[in-house]
């Protein structure tokens, strides 16, 4: 058993909040470890747990044992027993329903703390179904993916990751590199001992790395799994996306109108400590973190200059921005003082107001304009001017007020995510990567086999290739957990909630 | 059954949230009805929960069988499965234990409507519970109480009433006067038809309340009840206590003091709609609501007014006040002119500053006193002088900043809410009410039934005692529910939350 300088490891009984204790009508305490049965058992009103099989739900009290049979009642709870190895940490377990509000939770869980329990680390649970074999290391992250989804898609995501999708594919690349390890190295074996001098032309041309193709396969699985993290960060960190725009042009009314129709998944976050509005929304399943920068000018002097400071710290930081246009007022001086200098500084000339079309301009600019769409506001009353059409602005036309072009606008920074990120699609059932060490472990297997393969071009000998290939099948064991230390192990259960 | 406007009281298949779907380890969906079990195997992995006995947990995944196998998995759950009668609710119900996180619960969630059950109301689960014969009326408000229990002696009472005490007094009550009640109407049918002339001197003392002495004690143990209504609100709902006192003299040293002692119920509540600094603690195992009107003052000119105002209106709303001297300082003219306002308006005369002895007053003013607890500031080194010891303010003597006579503050604190309520004891493992609904039909069964004795007492017929002593029987039964309304039952299960 791998040991961790915390505690994880033993098999003491632990016990755990699974749910938040609060104002709700239920509370759940999980409980797992060796004895866990029987110490619970000491607790409760009905010893039947003792003797019940697994998978059985008790109805029955937590009681005190020590206070007379009037006082002794703590809860009225269920109980559900599950003896290892059919069970989530593949040791005997106990889960306890009790009532909800924070001091029924307290009461139980002390109880339970003073028949022997001791707290439950960070993702004790999970690092001990680790343990027992119940999940491999992709499967145990996918838990914690899981529960901090943000949106419908990422979760889904999350899931195909904890049936196992990554598990498998992981698997599969491994023991195809396997085989080529071994063939080379049966090839080592022979060479070392029994190779004649005669043979050394036949001996060089055997020395290439035999299941060259299938490491270059491997190889081309490895980056596309690699590049998958890019789109599963983004489901599982969000997109910033900034509104801008000169004072009145209609930042809010676009905030609200956006909220509006994506009531799905949005979280105000109190304004307590922001002087700007955020809301998570989810366009195309993609969780965006929405910043409303209204307000941030619309104060006295000195205010409004912090307010103005703020409002380009947050558009520098932004992924993708919104600038508003206001259609009743066309492209102002303001509004090109703003392009010019955020989105021109590499352009000779100018954007010219609305009455003359755009310069033609340089591609690097346009990339600059990609993290920029332009958006025409007000369109219900103000249609977009014809010469716009054309502009290298191409402003989406959009109604706040009665909602019009909103779809369009998703669609835009949809596509827009999807050209920065390179994909065609975000949702694909594919094995995909869900957390930074993997995708660390993935590029390090990869920067393995690609040096094994050009050691192999270079005519390098077999006894250089194979610790390469060796070396990317250990990165991959890594993900999996076949081959972990306790440093990873630590590090990545620590950073679970509790109770999981 | 009884039905009520809202939809109460049919069997179809409800389900919600047991837990706050959020950042917790798990969540849990309860679902009920009848043919719940087999439309959640609809949605289920495993067909296994048709035919599993009750009380058992399955292990499965909630997938959408209209979609791929790759992509058809919503998340892997444990559901628990009980078969009627042996449920919470008495139905056929499921225990459905998802991942945490908003998105898992929801989708979960959706995935159960889709498949035909409906959200439950509020309460819906203990109103089924009730008309299934699983708890009375009594139990099912003391769920309620339960959850929302402030310290752990409020949850202690309102177990024992979960566990059936207030049922089983007010189900002995009820009998001991149907007892009474029967007595009396075999009288009254005989009177009516039997009687002759001749018996009329023995018939009038025989028409006299018979078993009287049984009536006289039911009505002590209903006052009894009656009375307890007040202490167990006071674990419900908490007492006010503001500190108040002139600037500096120690007021938000002594709301941090007494908050740092008590870690274990506090819960600070956020300012940002309220200008004071508010915190629930426990105190004996009372729950107090701890307000510091510090910072109430210390602003500029007009918002000060406001914030002097303020401090007013808490403390006329507060039941009891800490009012702080500054003992470096001594009792000031300040803190005389707050006294003279606050305590001692019906007294001729006003209290001298601390060179003098407080003037003897009126038993009117002690009560307001009673009101106020005077504490004396800073005692570690400014030692309370004589002429204090024996004044009708008899300060407390404290520091905040060592944590001297804190203990004493506590007993004071307690002893003035017991004398408020006229207890010896707040912990008592005696049956007391828990609700408002009960405290209200307790007192109209003692007053039907004073009503009664009343008459006996003026030599009444017994055909106008016992239709109250019947009416006093009435209202027993409504307590527990044995006999009730619709009106009753919408009321007191509309509030509360939903899950439970």
């Amino acid at each position: 058993m791998i040991k961790t300088s915390i505690q994880y490891g033993d098999e003491t009984p632990i016990a755990a909040f699974s749910t938040t204790p609060g104002n709700s009508a239920l509370t759940l305490i999980r409980c797992s470890g060796k004895g866990s049965i029987d110490l619970a058992a000491s607790i409760l009103s009905s010893d039947k747990i003792k003797d019940t099989p697994g998978n059985t739900v008790i109805h029955c009290w937590v009681i005190n044992k020590e206070l007379e049979p009037q006082v002794r009642r703590i809860d009225e709870v269920l109980v559900s027993v599950f003896r290892g190895p059919k069970s989530y940490t593949g040791e005997d377990s106990i889960d306890i329903c009790c009532h909800g509000g924070v001091v029924t939770g307290k009461a139980v869980m002390a109880a339970l703390k003073k028949a022997g329990f001791r707290d439950a680390l960070p993702g004790e649970f999970t690092f001990r179904a680790f343990m027992n074999g119940k999940l491999d290391l992709t499967q145990s992250e996918s838990v914690m993916e899981i529960v901090s989804a943000k949106t419908e898609a990422g979760r889904r995501h999350s899931v195909t990751r904890l049936s196992g999708s990554l598990q498998k594919e992981i698997h599969d690349l491994k023991q195809l590199l396997v085989q080529v390890l071994a063939s080379a190295e049966i090839f080592l074996d022979y060479s070392e001992d029994e190779i004649s001098p005669a043979m050394d032309n036949a001996d060089e041309a055997a020395e290439k790395l035999p299941n060259k193709d299938i490491a270059l396969s491997v190889l081309s699985r490895l980056q596309k799994l690699s590049a998958s993290w890019q789109i599963e960060r983004i489901y599982q960190e969000g997109i910033t996306v900034v509104i801008a725009g000169k004072p009145n042009a209609g930042k809010s009314s676009l905030f609200n109108a956006i909220l509006k129709e994506d009531r799905s998944i949005v979280t105000e976050i109190p304004g307590t400590t922001r002087d700007w509005i955020e809301a998570w929304v989810s366009i195309d399943g993609i969780p965006i973190r929405l910043i409303d920068t209204a307000g941030l000018r619309e104060s006295s002097d000195s205010i409004e200059k912090i307010g103005v400071e703020r409002s380009y710290t947050l558009i520098r930081e932004a992924d993708i921005i919104l600038y508003l246009i206001d259609g009743e007022q066309g492209l102002t001086g303001e509004d090109n003082d703003y392009i010019e200098k955020n989105c021109s500084h590499n352009v000779n000339g100018a954007i010219e107001p609305r009455t003359c079309e755009p310069k033609a301009r340089s591609s690097q600019v346009l990339n600059s304009l990609v993290r920029h769409l332009f958006i025409w506001n007000k369109c219900d009353i103000a249609p977009l001017p014809r010469q716009f059409l054309a502009s290298s602005l191409s402003p989406i036309c959009v109604s706040a007020k009665t909602g019009e072009g909103l779809t369009e606008l998703y669609a835009s920074i949809s596509e827009a995510i999807r050209k920065q990120v390179k994909a065609d699609s975000f949702d694909s059932s594919e094995a995909a990567l869900g957390t930074e060490r993997q995708k660390k472990l993935v590029d390090s297997a990869c920067a393995a086999l690609e040096e094994a393969l050009a050691l192999t071009e270079r005519d390098e000998p077999l006894d250089l290739i194979a610790p390469m290939i060796r070396e990317a099948v250990n990165f991959l064991g890594e993900i999996t957990g076949e081959v972990s230390t306790a440093d990873i192990l630590e590090e990545m259960f620590g950073r679970f909630c509790v109770g999981k």
